[in-house]
């Protein structure tokens, strides 16, 4: 029945390509042209294809695949749907840095500054967080007066100034992967890597950087819990960029135990300021040294000394002036919430166990995340964690500290803790899925 | 980040499943629970889960299957769906057929009636056409008068009078079927047993018959190419009329070659009537029979003498009375097309090739089907077959007959038919696909 009226539909001679013909060629395993892949996105932007059948193909992609020239096509597509922002007038190079998100991750908020310290500029655009992964966005409107809202001039105006931007994503890039994310996200097709390796570069690269690094990460806080599906969408992620012109490269990070000390909005931006004053937890030094090594080498500093700009005070010149710069106040105290509930330690031990997605889930619970997209977030709520995996503890130690406006929130973020974190006998195995960084994936 | 957008929305307390949980379920290829597959129906229906959740739904059920419990379920959830018909207080015991469709399928006009001559109810819901497959209430409707559309209480009186009714499903019957195979046609998600097989038997058993026989097609004409693939959506069909208390039996036809001379409406209503005045095309005859008697065998009369009654008028004269119980004249002259295009042989031999598919696309194309749900279609337009595989052609001998009211039609009907048909040479291997009736399954 389909071959005739797909039929019916070409000899119309409006539309080159039948949407049920590609459902069913993708369905059946085979590949799609460039051709086809174009006129599909195209096609779904401007709603001739509905949601219900890219929906369908969406669940063909995530279960039959596609390969390195369609997922090429893909981005391509969703990039050609949007406008493309260009910094080629700028006297400095770019570099951008996308993480796929986790609990925790507020790696960002020091990069930025401690990279354009070096006089790179950093275009860092950003999105607010959905369920139990927080938004870079969120973090940074803890800030009294900050404005996540920037135009196109300004970016470039304080990119030359400052140095750093970190800004909401206008809608007019690739808002073919706005639709498309969408979407996938009540159809249960998000975790498929074509999807997720296209929608992100195609944002990034329609973003207009140079130089590109990915922290692309696994574990039980991450989109993909295994290290060598990550690998993969790492390895697809590198190979768009480069086809695309961009100097991309990728680390891959455990995300089993979550990033430092604090999972929330302001007390994210209070360890995040922790690190620019050349402290902070060392796992979120750590990490930030490596990308910012990576931005710098790839913006032509192999060699640029990364600590020192943190010790001596730079890139915490460059945090404040940033912040300045989107109206906010680096000075201002960040909102406390009003209620907080402290676990402790029922034996002594060393913490063992501390799963990330769990805890992300009590941050959510607690308000620093939100359900739906209209949602607000509380700034103040979250948990502050007291000790990490391998850690000695003592019975009646603070193991970790929940932070609500409203203290009946307390017993869902506690339920989501259940079984989450364990203390063992001294010399046991720590559970927390190995080193931070575990590869670095380039062309 | 779903594991938590499904914690909120089970924390609400309205559903007692997560629309996305479900989703990721298929498609992980985990089985869906009696429960699970219940509300998602009735979700569904009630518009509750969204389009684009159930093509997605659908492409993971296409791709992962569902076991004998799951198809069982969801043809129990689109029964629960609606009305429920029953004929218990009839007089006579009912016997019903469905075909999976053909190219110059009528053989529910002979059949009906034959079977109700032997006092047996024959209640026969259909449906119209769409693309290259005809309906048969599409082919009655060429009977000047003849009205498709019969009440409940007017049903059950004709059972009881003629035993014979051919007449348009209510939009009651297994309404979330309807929905669900609205979606499936825009979504590529139509060849899938565990789907077909669920829309067919719902409608069947909420119909409300106590016997039924299934004529499941396969070849090129067919809803499934393959032999093996539709012994198992027949094998699939039998187990759910027999779970649901149905006397089912399935009988596997070829669909490789076109069904009779005819294809079209009006011209298969002729044919049909050919076959009730005991003429009419062996193959037609040969498969009325079969189903007769799988009908009658069913009803409890397996030793009917089906080709007396279409021999010696009691067929025909149950006919007759059935077209006029729904105001159509059995007598009136069917229409005819304006225009005809005649192709002849090019060479002395045997036909030894007629594609169903091509021959059902160039009728489609001639006007007899339509393209949308909302077309008309033109009751004289078709094709009249003047050969069959294996039968000996004379060069300049009529092949086959184009029938439009349009003489513009024509060249994209023989665009259809380009290949679609070849002369061998005497004793060349016949390309039929073999016999008609290749199978036959029973609970």
């Amino acid at each position: 029945m389909t071959a005739t009226t797909s039929g019916a539909a070409q000899a119309s001679g409006i539309e080159p390509f039948d949407t049920v013909d590609l459902i069913h060629a993708k369905r059946d395993g085979k590949k799609l042209s460039t051709a086809q892949v174009s006129w599909l996105i195209d096609a779904y932007t401007r709603g001739y294809v509905g949601d219900e059948q890219m929906a369908a193909m969406a669940m063909a992609i995530f279960l039959n695949g596609m390969d390195r020239e369609e997922v090429r096509d893909l981005t391509l597509a969703m990039i050609a749907s949007g406008e493309r922002l260009s910094f080629d007038g700028l006297s400095k190079k770019t570099a951008d840095k996308h993480s796929t998100g986790g609990v925790g991750d507020k790696i960002t908020l020091p990069l930025a500054p401690l990279v354009a310290s070096f006089g790179v500029a950093v275009p860092q655009l950003s999105g607010r967080g959905l369920g139990h992964t927080g938004g870079t966005l969120d973090k940074l409107e803890s800030i009294p007066g900050w404005q996540a809202d920037v135009s196109a001039e300004g970016m470039r105006a304080q990119l030359e100034s400052v140095g750093a931007v970190v800004c909401a994503a206008g809608a007019s890039l690739a808002p073919a992967d706005k639709k498309l994310y969408a979407l996938r996200d009540i159809t249960g097709t998000v975790e498929s890597i074509p999807l997720i390796a296209s929608s992100i570069m195609s944002k990034k690269i329609a973003e207009g950087t140079s130089a590109l690094v990915l922290d692309v990460k696994f574990g039980s806080g991450a989109f993909m819990q295994d290290p060598a599906r990550s690998r993969q969408l790492a390895e697809t992620m590198v190979a768009l960029g480069t086809d695309a012109g961009v100097a991309t490269t990728a680390l891959l990070t455990n995300m089993n135990v979550p990033l430092g000390l604090a999972i929330g909005n302001a007390n994210e931006v209070r360890e995040s300021v922790e690190v620019l004053a050349g402290g902070g937890p060392a796992d979120v030094v750590e990490l930030t040294i490596a990308l910012a090594r990576e931005m710098l080498a790839s913006a032509g500093q192999p060699d640029a000394d990364v600590e020192a700009a943190l010790k001596d005070g730079r890139a915490m010149d460059t945090w404040r002036a940033m912040i300045s710069a989107q109206h906010g106040d680096p000075d201002a105290a960040l909102p406390v919430a009003k209620e907080t509930h402290v676990v402790t330690a029922d034996r002594d031990g060393i913490l063992v166990e501390q799963q990330a997605l769990p805890f992300g889930i009590a941050a959510w619970r607690l308000g620093a995340g939100r359900a739906r997209k209209e949602d607000p977030v509380q700034h103040s709520a979250g948990v502050d964690l007291h000790a990490k995996p391998g850690d000695p503890v003592k019975k009646g130690q603070p193991l970790f500290t929940l932070n609500a406006d409203e203290p009946a929130r307390f017993e869902r973020a506690l339920e989501a803790l259940q079984g989450a974190y364990r203390i063992g006998d001294p010399g046991s195995e720590v559970h927390d899925g190995g080193p931070l960084i575990q590869g670095r994936i380039t062309a």
